[in-house]
Parts: C-alpha cells; structure tokens; sequence
C-alpha cells in the first residue's frame, strides 16, 4: 500500500491531470493548485486528499417509490443494468440497438428485483434522432421503471434536461437537493485528462448535489501502463481528482470511485474482460476505496468479452462478478445483460446474470451456526445409512432450505430431453420474454406524466429534433 | 466453531459411526472404543484427535515421471480430472463411455500440464468385463500418463491389484513404501457408515502408507440433514472415523481429509452442484480442515448439474472452482470434465475447465507492487491523454504482460464471425481434438510394460474374464 500511496502522490503532483474546461481550471488554482497554460493541474496530494475526506461515505438515493431507494455505501450493495451497447443480441439475432429495445431493457430492470438501479443506457436508441433522443430516453426510464434515475450523461446540457425531469418527479428543485435522486458518470478521457463534456457532466451533477460517479475507464495497454500497480496509482490520482473538483463545486456532493480496469489484448488490440486483470483490478480497486473511505462502483461484475452467452461468458461474468463481491463493491453497474466486451446487450445473458446474482445473494449471505441448525435429533431419527429425505428436520424445513434457480436445471437427463432438451441460452430466452409479457408499468401521477411529457416536447423543439 | 466441535464430538461419541467389517470392529475394540453388536463404534473424540494427530500434515506422491512428483498439502494444490462418470458426451453425442473415451481422457489429462493427477476412472469402460476391466484402466493410466497413479478404488482386491501395479512400475515394495505412489477414495456411506468394501480399500492402501482420500460424500436432504451446520458436523466426523482407522492400521499413513457436500433438489429429488450449498459446503469445509492440520481435498472445483457445458455449467464450475482457491484446497478432484452431476464426462467441458484453472492459477498468483510495476517513466513519456500502445514500459512487457486465453476469445465480433462464429464449445471441441491428434506417449521401459501386461493377464485369468 506505501508503494501505492507514493505513486498516486508523484503522478498527481508531479505528472498532474489536465482538464479542458477554464472554469475547472480557474476553481483549482482559486484553490492553490498550480496550473499551466495546458490546463495541467499539478495538485498538492495533502489538499487533494482534503477535498475527498470532505465526500459522504454513505448516502441515500431516492427513487419515486420508495420501496425502491437505495443506500450507497457502507456494507451495502446495489446492482445496476448494462450500460452503453450500441447493440442487441436477443436470440440469434445481433443488430443495432432501437428505441424498443431500450424500453424492453427497462421493462426487465423493472420485473426483476434483483437489480437496483435502471441505467438511462441498457442500449443505445440508435433509431431515435442523436441530439433529443436523451430526452426519449429519460421519459421511459422515468415511466417504465420507479427504481432510482440514472438521468445524467453525455453533456451538461443533457443532464441538466435529466436534472429539470427529476425536479418534475420528484418535488422540485429543493426536494432533489435535500436526498440525491439522480446519478451521472464521469468517464476520465484516461490517461489523465478530463475533457470539456465530463467536466460540464460533473459540475452539473455535483452542483445540484446528485451522485457523480467519477470513472476512469482503463484498459491496461491503451489507456494506462501494462502493469497492474501503474494502473491502480492512475486510477487513483483520476478518480481524486474529479472528486476534487465535484467537492469545490460543492462541498460535501456525493461521489463515488469508480472503477473499470482491464487490459487490451496486445494482439488483437482488442479490449479483454473477465480474466485475471479485471478480478484483480476489481479486488485491489476495492481495497483502495476503503482507504479513502468513499462509496465504490465496480466497473461491473458480469463482464465478458465473448460474442455470445456461452460458456465463456458465464465464466468470465461469474468470475468477475465474485470478484466484485469478494471486494466489497457498494454499486455493481453493468449487472446484467453486458456481452461482448460492452458492444452488445444480451437479453439472454440479462436473465442468466440474474440467476447469477441470486446465487452469490445467496452465498455471501451469513451462514447461522446454531444448535437448531445441528439437527443431532435427525441424527439420532435416522442413525447409520439411511437418509434424511423422511426426517423431521427435514419436513419441517424442505422447501426454503436450499437455493432454487429459475432458469439453471438439475433435471436428470432423460426428463430434461424429454422438456425439449435447451441449453441456458433458449431457457434463458424464455424466461425474458415471458418476463416482458407479465411486466405491469408502475403507477405515475397523471399530471406528472403530462408534465414530464410537455418538457420533453419543448425542449425537443429547441433542440431542432 | 466452537458450536461445530460440540456437534462433532456429540455426534461421534452419542450416535457414533457404523463400520460393517469385522477387522475394523476388532481395530476400534483394542482401542478401547465402544463398539456393540451391529458394528456401531462411539468414539472418545479425544482418541479421534490423537489418532487424527498421527497424519502427516504434507507428504509426497511420486510420479514414474519425476517432474510430475506432487506434494500433498500445506499450501500446495494439485488439481485432477473428472472421475466416476458411466457416460461420456463428445460434441452433440452423449453415450455410454467406452475403453476408447476412457484412453482418450488419460491422453488429454497427459497432454495438460494444468492436471496434476489423472483418475483411474475419468468415465467408466463400459464395454470391458466388469471383473477385470480395473486391470485394463490401471495399465492404461500407468502407460498413457506419466503423472500419480490413482490405482485404488472399488474393493479391497482391486486395490490390490492396483498396488502390485505400482510395485512394477516404482521398483518393487520397499520403494513404495518409502514415499506414496498411489491413492485411493474411500466414500463413506453416509450418514455415518463405512461399508465393508470401503474398509477393505482403506485398510489395503494404509496398510502399505499409500494415501488414502476419506471422502463423506454428503447430498443434503438425502445423506445428510438439510442444514450446512448438521452437514459439516456429520462430515467432519465420518471424516475423523476414517483417519482413526487409517492410524490404527498405520500410524503416519498419508490420509486426506475429504469433502463432497451439496445439496439435493427438494422438488426434483436429484443433486445440486453449483450453487450456495456447494460453495458454503467448500469454504467451511476447508477451515474445519486446517483446524486438523491434514491435507483435504475438495469434493471439487469445476462441479455442475448442467445438461450441456453451457452457461449454466460454467456459472456452477466457476462459482465452485473458484470457491475451491478460496478454501485452500490441497487437492481438486473432477477439476476438468465433469458435467452433468458427475454422470458425464464431457470432453468439451475438459478443456473449458483448463481455461478457467488457467485463469484462476494466474488470478491467485501474488501481486507484485514495486517501483518497477508503477511506470512512472511511461506516463512522463505518455502525459495527458495519449495512449500506451507504443510506450517504451509496453514495449518491454506486451508478449507475456497479460494472461492469453486458449480457447476463449477477445476477437471484434465481425473476425469471430469471419472465422466460423463457433460458440465456446465449439472451439473447446476443435482444442481436443487437436490436443489428441498431437498427444505423445510419455516413454516406459519395455521391461516394465512387459511384466505390467503379463500381471494383467494372469489376473485376468485368475478372474475369470
């Protein structure tokens, strides 16, 4: 860890992190940072680590029902859809992600309990027109969804449309201000730059005191050093110093670390997902994010780089999503449904990572060890070879005793042929779309709606859309 | 803990464990053990622990081939195939397995470094008589792979024959006395039996200071009660049983503290792998060990109830295989193959398990942080938002800075689909063949083979086959 330390305070001090915007540059050197012509802050490590001890090491994020709010930080744990894919794999078909994918996405973040936090990108609405389709986008996640409101992306602009629909929502400007209800995040332009569009995403976020999730988003080999240590000290001079600059917007925003380290193929130049960089990374990132004592967001567990959602993908998404619990991630953001490398939104893959999910719920859950749970009087009822099927213990306690899955089978043999003989991908395939057939939209006040609707269509007029 | 040591010590001295042989009864009775008429033993727990105190805490298993001489125990990990499985599946074929799937399987567990130890039983030879069809699989085992000889299993005899083998090989008794060549399984028959075939193995391999795996193999609900507390203590005891008996027999004889704990499915009546049960079962099951100070083996890394090696079965491989590293197992059995709850030998799933224990040996391998790892220079030589694709730390370090896949890939989706499109086990299928068609036999003195073909044939004859 004091090698560590080192690293981040050389890099940060002496290498220092550029930002493009005059307006973050003018607030760092009000704040004593030295800054050149380039906009490269070189920081003073001591005040950098002032300004993050000045972050809420736990929060709320509110949502429209309150059943679905959200703690981040501390021991707990929230889940979020897939993020980003311009694509759609549902079934054998791979194509260009729609709007009606979009709104399938949110609809399955909505049936399924097991994910937290909607994102307002399951998949790129690639049929809708560029400069307005945020505004689309925001409404459906908003409707289709009461889980908390990923509003925040692309621009300052966008998400101060994300902010003004939240305020329509959610009471008004003072009531988003009270509780955090919107997130946004930040991807450093790594190595070591944030550029006008993230710094103008912060600013918003942080300004109105909604969560930024400040990411640096590294692929060891591209965007940071190949080895491990160099980019573990990158990602922590980035991510401080965006939480530097979201704490002199405004003292005391809620911020996370976030995380999203793995490494380029050096051969194919191509991104890698799954393998021992990104557990690593994720195990090490966590350890780091206590240190400083600030919520942390891994940059997933579930990730792949397989082209389909086979054996390879559940075996990177399993290893990578244990990895993430083993860290103790306070956000797990693309959950469910990521494939190929973050291009595609599987819809199979949502359903399988949810299964996934449930199991390791399970399984990191604390194991009671009591005398109830020794059973001796099953021993003494069933003695020396015979079985526990008949035992009282077992009457009394057989049908919640063990994990049940919904889509992975112990089916013998013969009666899983005689089913149809699927692999997990058409089960899984069934289960989504029998999921969207029960899904029920959730309730939304009339005049709420109407309101959320008229400021979509003005602003899609000022935008020209 | 201190729960779990109460319930084993009531459960072994109150109900005690059944041994059906009369060897064993006499064994116990010298001991001053209570034993009455139908071979129930009550054990004075602090007897079990002197006795268990008498295992040696690491060992050796010699290989015909010195450089595949493994120890056993401490912080080594030795990994081994599938064994048990009366089917094989190779691509779409599931079927009985034969003499030629059994060869096949000792060739790949030979041609992967990965796997430490082969199994005389990676699927059965179905097509042999079933007499003597162990003298068949224990010259195959010992001809086709040059790593440990699994020679022990099914009865006291065969375990015999299997021993005479190894005195052939390793030069005679004495030598294989001085350090262990070979090892058996004893399954208990649980709850809280040894049978008298099971005895006979275990008595016939510590007799003659082989190592001996005393294996409860415990499905809850049906072996053992359906709480993981009743489980583990039931384990632990039939396991301890074991051992005192291994000691008395031979005191220092090299034994393995066994595990194999999961669940079964209260709807369908079948076992789960996989899941919650099996990981909780193999965490716990690996601190109770160290508690003893023997080696343990684990029931296994790489278990499934999967159908297919699809996504499920490597979720449920994943999830245990990596559960398994995090236990400290000493030794993973059906670490490559099996499927389908241990029915199936799947030449598909073989390989995908090497590349997760691949994956995983790499993940679990220490992180080295130093100065050099930092790359202070290269961000100097790279600064703001350039890239490291040609940076001089990359350049050092781009062949071998990154774990490289085998058969899992990072390709961009339109060169995987240009190159055939094949999912995982598709191209897990094109690696095993390839690996066979390459496969070489490791090389045997004809003066062994010889006298090794000519014990199998007489006791052939002398069985009657």
């Amino acid at each position: 860890m004091a090698v560590l330390e080192r690293g981040w305070r050389r890099l940060i001090s002496e290498v220092g992190v550029r930002f493009d915007a005059p307006e973050a540059q003018e607030r760092f050197r009000r704040a004593g940072q030295t800054v050149d012509d380039d906009g490269v802050v070189r920081f003073d490590p001591d005040f950098v680590l002032e300004q993050a001890a000045l972050a809420p090491s736990s929060f709320t994020l509110r949502a429209r029902n309150p059943e679905r709010t959200v703690r981040i930080g501390g021991g707990d744990a929230v889940f979020g859809s897939v993020a980003g894919p311009p694509f759609v794999r549902r079934g054998d078909e791979r194509r260009d992600a729609t709007f009606a994918d979009f709104c399938d996405l949110q609809r399955l973040t909505q049936a399924f309990d097991d994910i937290d936090l909607p994102t307002i990108l399951p998949c790129e609405a690639t049929d809708l027109p560029i400069d307005s389709r945020h505004l689309d986008m925001a409404l459906a996640e908003l409707t289709l969804t009461d889980k908390p409101f990923h509003g925040a992306l692309f621009s300052g602009d966008k998400t101060r449309d994300g902010i003004a629909m939240a305020e329509i929502v959610f009471g008004g400007p003072d009531a988003i201000e009270e509780t955090p209800v919107l997130w946004s995040v930040v991807n450093v332009n790594s190595p070591l730059r944030y550029d006008v569009a993230m710094i103008d995403v912060l600013v918003a976020t942080a300004e109105r005191n909604q969560m930024t999730v400040v990411t640096p988003f590294l692929l060891m080999g591209a965007m940071a050093p190949v080895t491990i240590p160099a980019a573990l000290v990158q990602q922590t001079a980035e991510q401080l110093a965006g939480v530097a600059l979201a704490q002199l917007v405004r003292p005391g925003a809620p911020v996370m670390l976030g995380s999203f380290l793995s490494h380029t193929d050096m051969q194919s130049g191509a991104p890698g997902f799954g393998g021992p960089e990104s557990t690593i990374g994720l195990l090490a990132s966590g350890q780091i994010a206590r240190r400083f004592d600030i919520p942390w967001r891994a940059g997933g567990g579930g990730l792949t780089s397989s082209p389909l959602p086979d054996g390879q993908a559940m075996t990177e998404a399993t290893n990578t999503m244990l990895a993430a619990f083993l860290a103790g991630t306070n956000f797990f953001l693309h959950a469910a449904g990521w494939l190929e490398s973050g291009l595609v939104a599987s819809f199979e893959k949502y359903v399988l990572d949810v299964e996934l999910l449930r199991i390791l719920k399970e399984q990191f859950a604390p194991l009671v060890v009591d005398e109830a749970g020794l059973a001796f009087d099953a021993h003494v009822e069933v003695g020396h070879a015979g079985h526990f099927l008949g035992a009282a213990h077992t009457l009394e306690r057989f049908r919640d005793c063990f994990y049940r899955p919904f889509v992975f089978t112990t089916s013998s043999y013969e009666r899983w042929a005689r089913q149809g003989g699927e692999d997990s991908v058409a089960r899984a395939g069934t289960v989504w779309q029998e999921t969207l057939a029960r899904y029920e939209q959730p309730p939304m006040d009339d005049s709420v709606r109407e309101e959320l609707e008229a400021f979509v269509a003005r602003r899609r007029r000022e935008l020209g859309d």
